[in-house]
């Protein structure tokens, strides 16, 4: 396991602290999950963390007590942590641990911590410690994570890199009279051959009329001569997600699978192609929108052109058209995200070629490395 | 796919409904997948619900418009479903259909939708709806899933057994010399040759010392002989999650690891024979718990002895001891849950046998069907 160092996570520490101007705040709880995996290394399905001005404190039941002890005495041990035992209720702890350290004024996620669970964070404090006041905060980790630290791009790189034989092995499974789920069964075997430690989504296996529905997953359907057939999958390596997506045709392609191919093929060129620092993640999709638009295939491309990549599948930056909940964002050098233009028709099939793109000082990366050239199975 | 009938939707509308008094609401927004899925069979990681006394509103984006309509056209179908097309924001076209459909009093799933979301919906209300006023509700739906109906007993019944011929594999393939990742790459391919979707969960392999962390995962540690070694997987069939572990020993175990095993195979087998209706969650979770700490045993069973299963891998109702955040409920038939106990011994290893068991009007059926002796590899 390539997990970040004692140091890596201190710097990523003082950005948030930096971030949250942690002065005006006694403490910030942090509950997303992989956001207290980017701060301290630990793993779990459970656990709350507390940043306070010079400590971590991991709140953590029984069944992760040792994980913890280990990881402590490696070179990856979070810096400056303190680790309370919760025995039963996390919310109770929390609140004995915020007591603990006399802390008054304390940041929570907002985007992360339901209205239940804030009001029983709310009246317990009411009760048994007055002095607490709960105050929202807004994606003070997320925006650390936007931009990607050296550990980071590293894993980020390889897990890219290593879906290279694992599309050779799907391609080998993808052919006529097989199954959707067939093919899905040979990828899965290939993902974790190839080292990944689990699958970054359900896999899709989108053949024939089913490649028009865009999140399609995998079914019963045998892949036909004429179909044009979407494979969208990705692995977690290091906790860090890989994602691609590649159209292949079985047999030669008609004249119209050609025509849609090509569009979007170039719909994905012109978006690689403008991306640099300074440029605006809407221009990025603007620049796969309009070729797809003067095709006449607006209409037929209904998402967005990327998202972040990171310790989650989706993350920021989004690169999407503006919208009233996703703000446009200059591109930064170090921000990892896919461009995967589609276009989907009803009935017929469909299109989506998705790469993985780190961005540099002075244009783009491209982190994924198998052939976009149409295949024919 | 053996997706719940037209009518069997309409029954859990009207119990929801029903529970929710929805007269004195005018509409329920439900943003929680699961229950989604639960109400109307729309599967998607988007959509938003609004339940109001005669109709069921899905919002839904491009992705997915072709696949409702086929789901809409099968004998699945949503009865008194209403599309509406999500060009952008789900929460613009939340407030949207709110405003369309008149309502003022508007319930929200306070467990499943944060505080900054919350806070957008209150204020873009105030501004071009002030008629409308958000009321928290708690767990109407998850109440309604607590007691599965004929098809979800069915489906269970169904992805339970399955299990059997994936142990069987993972057994074949749990040897000394084999690494962790090893049997978990022949587990995953058996989860699918079996007909599963996809794994319900991360598949737990822990060898060794490794079997003392209840949540380890699977690393590069080669098996050995004398190693206990815990094996957790479980698949998903049409939406509904199995759930079991065994503990083999590689070559003949030592007196310490049977002494181990006895103790929480005795613990389970007890915890079993206690459920019936009317017993108390609790008292389940106590017949467990007393059977390992009369051998000294107490501090080494540091979790819960079960949990939920349905939709979602952990769901109510959880077999623990009461606490803050979780109380007992009676048991009544059609509850689905798993029992598994476990002791770690740190250094040492640890044991865990889970099963999943439905509640019937004279005890349980145990679902799974696999040998509970320990197994010598």
């Amino acid at each position: 396991m390539a997990l970040p160092t004692s140091g890596q996570l201190g710097a990523r520490q003082a950005r948030v602290r930096q971030r949250l101007e942690v002065p005006s705040l006694d403490a910030l709880v942090v509950t997303c999950a992989t956001n207290i995996r980017y701060l301290s290394n630990h793993i779990g399905s459970s656990g709350v963390l507390v940043l306070t001005r010079d400590t971590v404190h991991l709140l953590v039941d029984f069944r992760y007590r040792e994980a913890v002890q280990m990881l402590q005495q490696s070179r990856s041990a979070c810096p400056g942590l303190v680790v309370h035992d919760v025995p039963a209720s996390y919310d109770d702890a929390l609140l004995q641990c915020l007591g603990d350290i006399g802390a008054s004024t304390v940041g929570f996620e907002a985007a992360h911590v339901s209205v239940a669970r804030h009001e029983w964070w709310r009246r317990a404090a009411e009760v048994r410690r007055p002095v607490i006041a709960f105050r929202p905060t807004d994606r003070a980790i997320e925006e650390a994570r936007l931009i990607k630290d050296a550990s980071e791009v590293a894993t980020l790189r390889d897990a890219a890199v290593r879906l290279t034989p694992v599309a050779a092995s799907v391609f080998e499974a993808t052919r006529a009279g097989k199954s959707e789920r067939a093919v899905v069964v040979a990828l899965e075997s290939a993902i974790r051959q190839a080292g990944y430690e689990r699958l970054a989504f359900d896999t899709i296996v989108a053949s024939g009329p089913h490649a028009a529905l865009p999140h399609h997953r995998a079914g019963d359907r045998m892949l036909a001569e004429g179909d044009l057939v979407v494979l969208d999958f990705g692995g977690v390596l290091d906790g860090y997600c890989s994602d691609l997506t590649r159209t292949v045709s079985i047999g030669p392609p008609s004249f119209e699978a050609r025509r849609l191919y090509t569009a979007v093929y170039d719909a994905q060129q012109a978006a690689i192609a403008s991306i640099r620092p300074g440029v605006e993640s809407a221009a990025v999709d603007a620049a796969a929108r309009d070729v797809l638009q003067a095709r006449g295939l607006g209409e037929a491309f209904g998402h967005g052109t990327g998202h972040g990549l990171g310790l989650d599948i989706h993350e920021e930056p989004r690169i999407t058209r503006p919208r009233a909940d996703v703000a446009s964002v200059p591109l930064v050098p170090g921000m990892v995200f896919t461009i995967e233009p589609g276009a989907y028709v009803p009935g017929f099939g469909g299109v989506r070629i998705e790469d993985d793109v780190l961005v540099t000082e002075t244009g783009c990366e491209v982190l994924t490395t198998v052939s976009r050239e149409l295949l024919t199975l």
